[in-house]
This record gives structure tokens, sequence and C-alpha cells, in this order.
């Protein structure tokens, strides 16, 4: 059975949006990834570090949905990393309130020996030194490697980032920081100056406006799902990627016919993450309704047109 | 055969873009949705009114494209409508540098009589009194309307413009005018509340990240074609417009299903439009290209997945 190894934050959120606030919620990267992944029962495990103010049922909460959760460090007397933020009332934009690092800021990822042979690795936005330790530790030269950053890296780490850039099949990233990596205002000359970065494939994630998925040869676009309301964005990336590498893992097909698929999974799994606080919506999700979910974004997007 | 009616602006340009400007150029809502319509070969008339300063050359040019010019009123004393504008760098927004009515500001639009049983009606951007007036003359009450309007006609003659809706089949409308009309933000609720104005169906025009076609059970979404450069996006709307009434004024079906595949070649023809200055690229665009443009959509937006 393939296996999927993640990389990212696990953290507390708090998250303000015109609906409501909440106190310290789990969050993270990597909680949001791996549930999102944890749909297509593939063999998963989460490499991250938390505090000793981390509650355990956070990360039993994890483990029932079968992520190994083994290499999630605790150190006990470190406090685990905090993100708070607030959205305005359009929903797609928001303030940071807080950014605590702690115990993320010396975080030495160790990938443990039955994760090392993954068919996919995922490495969410994290430090790119971090991210590259991982990959460094990666033994099987075949796995599918996809990495998700953000501006902040750019801004901060940009020669670490375009290092572990030169190593990975596939960058995720959002449209503004597409455009602030490579200068150009158009995705398509975008995407194109990225493969030139290392990527054979690019993702460029545009929220409520969907997705593209870019190789040389091929693109491919998924809306997202037009909603009457969106709770609350938090996490919606990283529940993309979590379905894009769960659907990917299991299928265990890299070829851009199956990553086309893969996308759609990604897309509907995100438009239920939106609509509840934090992981909440993807902690109580079941198949029927993924199934649902898939028959709309169908009717959503396909038609019938012959051309012969 | 189905017979189109194409009531809208007829004018000069002078846009002004990141990659130069232009003199004054055959603009106006109603040469591009009839040039773009006639990739379709339907008998199309346009309602219009022009100034003596007005060149034959371009009555002819739209007359070459086999649409009738009969009812495009010339008005020897009369200065044909002017609108100038300069777009940002982004390409998405642009600054209106001049708009001079003209011969616009006492139109009286008069249907001919072989037009009058039109089987489709565009009432493209206009005074909505100008609108309602070729919808008296119109005597198919079988006709499928399709009407067109911007945020200057909410903001200065709402009561007309209700007015007007309230007969029509089918709103298209930008994705900022739609939360303007309706005071919503989410377009899945400014749709259901468009539906309570009058018209049953929905098309909610998103600019480069592509458009919305909504009735009360179904929603279709179709993509902007990703493009290296947009050269100019004057008319694409229309555009879209003219190449959606124009495929269901060919097909004579007016079901959803074919909404879909009228919304997809009308993002098609779009696509062609922003290519060049004002109506150039759609004065010169063959049906193979067309062909070939349909195929990109359909690797752009279909997928596999089997739901049994």
């Amino acid at each position: 059975m393939s296996k999927l190894l993640i990389v990212g934050t696990v953290a507390f959120d708090a998250i303000e949006t015109p609906f409501g606030k909440t106190d310290k919620i789990l969050g993270g990267s990597a909680p949001y990834i791996g549930l999102s992944a944890s749909q297509f029962n593939v063999e998963s495990a989460i490499v991250s570090v938390v505090g000793g103010d981390f509650p355990d049922e956070y990360l039993q909460l994890l483990s029932h949905h079968n992520i190994d959760i083994s290499a999630v460090e605790i150190i006990p007397t470190g406090k685990t990393f905090f993100w708070s933020g607030r959205y305005h009332n359009d929903m797609n934009t928001r303030d940071t309130l807080s950014t605590e690092l702690n115990v993320l800021s010396d975080f030495q990822p160790v990938v443990p020996d039955n994760f090392k042979d993954s068919s996919v690795v995922v490495l969410g936005n994290l430090h790119p030194l971090v991210q590259s330790s991982v990959l460094d530790q990666v033994v099987n030269k075949n796995a599918l490697v996809i990495l998700d950053t953000m501006n902040f890296w750019m801004e901060n780490t940009l020669e670490d980032l375009l290092q572990v850039i030169k190593r990975v099949d596939i960058l995720t990233i959002n449209d503004e920081e597409a455009r602030q990596l490579t200068n150009e205002s158009s995705l398509v000359v975008a995407a194109r100056k990225i493969y030139t970065m290392g990527p054979k494939y690019v993702v460029i994630k545009k929220g409520e406006h969907g997705a593209l998925l870019f190789n040389k040869e091929n693109v491919f676009f998924a809306p997202a799902l037009p909603l009457e309301e969106v709770f609350d964005p938090t996490g919606a990336g990283d529940t993309f990627a979590g379905g894009f590498a769960g659907y990917l893992t299991k299928t265990n097909d890299f070829s851009f016919e199956n990553m086309k698929k893969a996308v759609i999974y990604g897309s509907a799994l995100a438009s239920f993450c939106v609509e509840k606080f934090g992981t909440e919506r993807m902690c109580h999700l079941d198949s029927k309704e993924v199934f649902r979910r898939l028959q709309l974004f169908k009717n959503l997007t396909q038609f019938d047109i012959e051309l012969t």
C-alpha cells in the first residue's frame, strides 16, 4: 500500500470571522492536510512538533483518522505554535493578529523509518530548511514531492526556498504569491517561469476563484464550488492540498489526467472545510457527502460539445 | 430560420492599455454582440443610432458579417456616441476618461418589421427605457430575452431598470454589479434574489475569473481561458453575450443543458476578443480557430470521475 508523508505545522489557531470567534482550536497546515487525505484511507504520517500545552485529545483525533502521529514530537517544556487572525467582511482578506513560533523556532524534523519509502510527500508551509531536511531523509527517489509555501518565506528566506523548490515535483502556491515569486502578472507566464526553477507541475490556488493545474503541455482548471456562505476560510488551501495528495497516493498514478481528478477531489474537500470553524467540518465528513459534492462539481463543470 | 435582434450602442472608442493606445475606433456593445453572434451564421439585426461622423466602412464591416444594419439610424447633423478609457496595469480596472452620449441622448429605437418575430432578443447595455421600448415592439411572446446592464443605470435609473428586468428571461451582469443590485455578497444568494425580480436565468460575468450560469435548480461555471497576455479587455463581456445569444439562436433550444454550451461558446469567443484592440480580432476570426479554442476549453475543464 502506498504511503503519504506530511510535514507541516501543528498549531493552535484563534480565528475571528464576521460570524463569530474561536478560542485556541486545533490548527496548522498538517492537520488540514492529514484530515483531508484521510478520506482516501491511505497510510499517512505527520512530522511536526508541539509543546507540553497541546491537548492529547487533538493528537488522538488525528490518530483516530488513521494518521500516524508518532513523529509529532512533544516538547514538554515548550509552547505550541500559535496563530491568530481576523477575516474582513469579504472573507477574502485577513489580518494576522499574532504569530508565536514557540517550539517551531528550532524544529528538527525526524521522518519515521517506516515512512522513508513514502510514495507521496507533502512539504506543508514551513521554513524551507525544515522542508529540505525532510526531503534529505526520504529514500524513495521516485516519490512525488509536493511543496506548499507562502510569501513570508519568499520575503525572508528566498535562497533557502529556491533551493528546496529545485528538488520538488509540484509547487502549490496562491495566485498573488505566484506573481510575487516570478515577478509576472500573467499566471500562464508565471507557471512557465516556475518550471525553470525545478517543478514539473504547478498548482495555482485562487481561493474562491478556483485552482489551476499546469505542466509544460497542459492546463486544467477546477472552480471553487459557489457557496451561499463561507463561514471560515482557514485551512482551505491545505485541505485542497491534502485531497490532491491523498487521491494521488491512493491511485498511485501521477499522470496529468489523474492529477486533474486529484484537483477536483481537492476542490470538493476544500468546499467542506470552509463551512465551519477550523477543522470541525473535516472531522465529521462521510464518504456519502463527498460523493454528492463530487456530483455537484460534475454538474457545475461538465458539458457536452462534440468536436468532430 | 430563427433570428437574433440586438439593441445596443454603436460608438467610437478610444482605448489606452499598457500596450498602446488607439484613435477613435469602432466600439459600442452592439458591434461586439453582433460580430460574436455572426460566428453562428444566424440572421441578425442591430437597432442603434450613429451620427453623420460615423464612417460608412464601419457599417459595411457589420453588413459584411451578415448583420442587418437597416435599423441603425443615421442622424446626419449629430455626433456618434464616444467613450474613452484607460486600463491600469492589471488590466482588470480602468478609468473612464470621457463619455459623450451625443445622438444617444434622445434615441428612439425602431425595430424593423422583419425582426419583430425574432426568437432571441439581446438588450445590450443602454438606457432601460430604450430597452423597454424595444421589447414593446417585439411580437413573438416566446422570444428569449437577454438583458445586459451596468452600475450606471442602477445608480441613475433604478426604477426604470427594475421595470425592464421584470420582463426578461436572462439577466447578464458582472459580479460587482450583481452584488450592488442585490446588496448581497454571495453570488449564489444574489442570483436567488434576482429570480424574484423576474429573470429565470442569471449569468454572472467575472472577467478573468469566468462566468456563472444560474437558474433555480442548477448552476454551471465556465472559466476564462488562462492567457499569456490580455491586450485589450474592451468588449469581452459583450462578445461573451453575443456568443451566448448566437448559439442559442442557432440551436433554438433554451434548456439549461443547452445554455451550458452557450456559456462555453461565449467564453471561447470572448477569449479571442481580448487578443487585439477593439473589434479587430473578432473581424478576422475563422471557424477553425474557434474549433481549436473549444478543444482548449474541453481540455481545460473536462475530467473523468465515475460516480456510480
